[in-house]
């Protein structure tokens, strides 16, 4: 399957993504990574959380990594740390 | 090694906790795990960067693992997410 699911946390509220993820996986995607940088990696983590034990308890973690990302900002570059959460079913 | 080395990640400046994970290790400790709940976990994931990138390249990520806990509050139970992010040298 090259087909790639990835939701970007943001800013928007936890459940709204929760609902992206269970609608997809309703419509039989079979993988689907979160993905986060800074303060969103709480929230990425509340988001797997929510969607494992409130929806989808079949959905395993198929991996967890971390990372830092730089990013090329007018004061200069700053390191910033990153999430990656696949789940899959 | 039965020996526990826990940090668990609250409200102080993020490179107290760097400072201390290289210290351990810098005596010997051959494991640490970091444990952080709620907010807190986007901070354990740039300890654990940190660490890595800017002081001890040598230490890799044994394990990363999320889970949910349960806090009984006045107002009733509450759940929180939680990560636990295991450096091994």
């Amino acid at each position: 399957m090259a087909e790639e699911n990835i939701i970007y946390v943001g800013k928007k509220p936890t459940m709204n993504y929760v609902l992206a993820i269970v609608t997809q996986f309703n419509n039989n995607v079979e993988q689907i990574t979160i993905k986060a940088r800074g303060k969103a990696i709480s929230k990425a983590v509340d988001i797997a959380e929510i969607t494992r034990r409130k929806f989808l308890q079949e959905i395993k973690y198929d991996s967890i990594s971390l990372d830092t990302e730089v990013l090329h900002g007018e004061r200069g570059d700053s390191n910033v740390s990153s999430i990656e959460i696949k789940l899959k079913r």
